[in-house]
């Protein structure tokens, strides 16, 4: 609390830069132009539509109010793959406990994750449909989901509002506090010969954190080589998928290590072809 | 964040039962809906309208979604005076710094204030119009100027918008700690029926975290048919156990997860012995 007028507090350009709004198969035009808004208020800029029922639409326009810009730079794609590919964090909002439990954080918590995992963006935040939010091989795609807490009698929050709450979150998050120095903004070590400065640059490349494109193609990669081998789950078949992508959700993996387990499956997989007639 | 269900936390109905939500001489009866909504998914009741444009409306009723209870309690007044009576804390939202500086705070610290201040309820949290907010004559009424974070270059927060953020934070505020308590820790529903409870005593043990031995042999066993398939991670070669190692700590498999996949490295062994003589 302040008594005399405080000064404006800096928000990190770079953090509200990394964020992209995902709205699946939004029906109302309408919420769309009111999530531009709202956005908008908290400086985000990039909003992703998957398959948007209405769109483009004067509607949309009319209640983006002044937001016209986020609106005029939304990409408009037709599956969430796309929306996802190059992200590297990805979060579902969900409103429901689904059958098979999910890493679950609250808002706030969202926030501070986006704000301390830097080599984790961009960050895709996702959103359902108005009547029945995400479905849950969209919710599988996601590292975590978050949840807005709100009234069990009443959970009918507006997909607007929804937005609106989650861009405040990070809004707050992306306050600058002018100590946050970071490790990125360290000098290079002069004293690196020249080919260990290169090792260091591949083992650079290989931490960073995979993208979706990349842990979806292992995903894939694993489904063909467990039908190769005829791998069955008897205790919950069905959930295989889910619990597959749920584990690599969990383990955060980075390029190197997806490049490591793709090897191990093209591995069985030559071995196959080279020993089964 | 919690891998399991948590179980809905409490929030205290008195507080929540405090609050006043006062909009003065709203414009579109169209927000004074959606503010309704907006409140009524945190959980507040009390909605006062200080001389409203135009109301009681068709529109406010259609955009208030199930929220009509709160529109149908909904006290209509000529005076913010009135609208304050009985308040003993008074709180008006407020984008601009004024000529008069006064108590300045954000909207979680309000959250807190309310919180603590039991003493100093009913609340009353007053917004203003949609074009101009509140006068200067209502804002002097008040005992703090509660501030939304935003856009510095774009701050057309939607009415409804400012509700539901400052509902959110006292929802927030209103979380009883000592309710907070964990799925795992509940007893076991007795109205299950014995498969139904076998069933939920499996899914149990199965999202246990798993222990080091469990990850311990699943880590051998994936080293045993990597040696099988003949894989070879020509990158670095000397740090592959290690990255194995890594992966498998970063994803806090569970006991079902370490099932899966040792199931799954079953099927490669039982294939290539099926296949391969």
């Amino acid at each position: 609390m302040s008594n005399s007028t405080p000064q404006e507090p800096q928000f990190d350009p770079q953090l509200l830069d990394s964020i992209k709004i995902v709205l699946c198969q939004t029906s109302h035009p309408g919420n769309i132009g009111a999530a531009a808004r709202a956005m908008k208020t908290m400086g985000l800029k990039h909003l992703v539509l998957v398959k948007p029922k209405d769109y483009p639409s004067e509607e949309a326009m009319v209640r983006s109010s002044g937001a016209l810009d986020v609106l005029e730079n939304a990409q408009v794609v037709d599956t969430v793959e796309e929306a996802l590919a190059d992200c590297r964090l990805i979060i579902g909002t969900s409103s429901r406990n689904r059958a098979l439990p999910w890493p679950l954080i609250e808002p706030r918590e969202m926030g501070e994750l986006i704000k301390e995992h830097v080599e984790a963006r961009p960050v895709a935040i996702m959103f359902g449909r108005e009547s029945t939010g995400l479905l849950n091989e969209e919710l599988q795609l996601c590292h975590y989901h978050v949840n807005i807490p709100a009234n069990p009698e009443y959970m009918s929050l507006n997909l607007a509002s929804a937005v609106q709450l989650i861009a405040y979150e990070i809004r707050l998050a992306s306050k600058m506090i002018a100590e946050i120095v970071r490790k990125d903004s360290q000098p290079v070590d002069a004293e690196l010969g020249y080919d260990a400065q290169a090792e260091s640059e591949h083992d650079k490349e290989s931490e960073q954190l995979a993208s979706f494109e990349e842990v979806d193609g292992l995903y894939n990669h694993l489904e063909s080589t467990m039908n190769k081998t005829e791998f069955y789950n008897p205790e919950q078949p069905k959930l295989l998928p889910a619990r597959i992508r749920r584990i690599l959700a969990k383990a955060r993996l980075n390029k190197g290590e997806v490049n490591i387990l793709r090897g191990f499956l093209s591995s069985i997989d030559k071995y196959i072809k080279r020993h089964v007639k």
